[in-house]
């Protein structure tokens, strides 16, 4: 029963990704967010057409969710995606802090299909200094004030 | 003189984080990007006002950098952030192709006020089925249909 759940709405996010691209939505992908097998979310890439590369579907989905439920912790949900999540997904679900993930197609199935995620899950191993974009960090005595105000303040919201 | 700009851009980061806690607008980080020596965005973290877990400063600055400039591509852009880029943050970098990224305070002071960055660092090095979250792929004879159709379009705008 608990695989038939998850194969429907494996099926579902499939289904959304293939709709996704062939209405000229986006990349084909597709996530959805369910709570209480309730769906809360259900979004497709659509990093083209909203013009930003973060937009990925299971960001998407993750920022429906949380706007529907006023809430940035989806603690209570699951995420379904069509495929598996891509290091700035997989991260943007440890923040919103969704504690399962089914995905069905892999980053070698999107590599194949032209998309980067497993390059850039490769640069993510390297040291800074071998990874192929230039990331330097500059020491300053200033870099730890934002840090110090916030561990003072007596009223801010933490997340 | 290239260091005095870097040094210029991220103490200005620094000072928008420390504004940004200071204003509960959210966390204590900033992150700006620059295009030809012009400030494109400058952005703070709005995780509890914006009710958005992946509206860290640098997702931030990339969506209003990519809407102002109409293109999802900032290939011709730096970014500086106050703190070094959480793992989403820095695969939100790598897609928007931003080839270069300076920083001041690194995870560890993250860490230490608080912040889940260098976890994710750490799990997102493990494997799967070591993860403290519970991740699981279900092979569906139905998850190549997507790319199978992507692939197929001659229209798509890819990215």
């Amino acid at each position: 029963m608990e695989n038939n759940r998850i194969k429907y709405y494996l099926e579902r996010s499939i289904a959304l990704a293939e709709d996704n691209c062939q209405n000229h939505k986006g990349g084909p992908f597709g996530a959805i967010i369910v709570k209480n097998d309730e769906i809360i979310a259900e979004c497709g890439n659509s990093v083209t057409t909203t013009i930003d590369p973060t937009a990925h579907a299971e960001v998407n989905a993750i920022r429906e969710a949380c706007r529907k439920l006023n809430t940035f912790d989806l603690s209570d949900c699951e995420i379904y995606a069509s495929c598996q999540p891509c290091p700035m997904c997989l991260s943007a679900i440890y923040w919103a802090r969704i504690p399962k993930v089914y995905y069905a197609a892999d980053k070698n199935d999107a590599k194949d299909a032209g998309f980067d995620d497993s390059f850039i899950y490769e640069e993510l191993e390297k040291e800074e200094d071998k990874r192929s974009i230039r990331i330097e960090r500059l020491r300053l005595p200033s870099s730890s004030k934002p840090f110090i105000k916030w561990k003072s303040m007596t009223t801010k919201i933490e997340y």
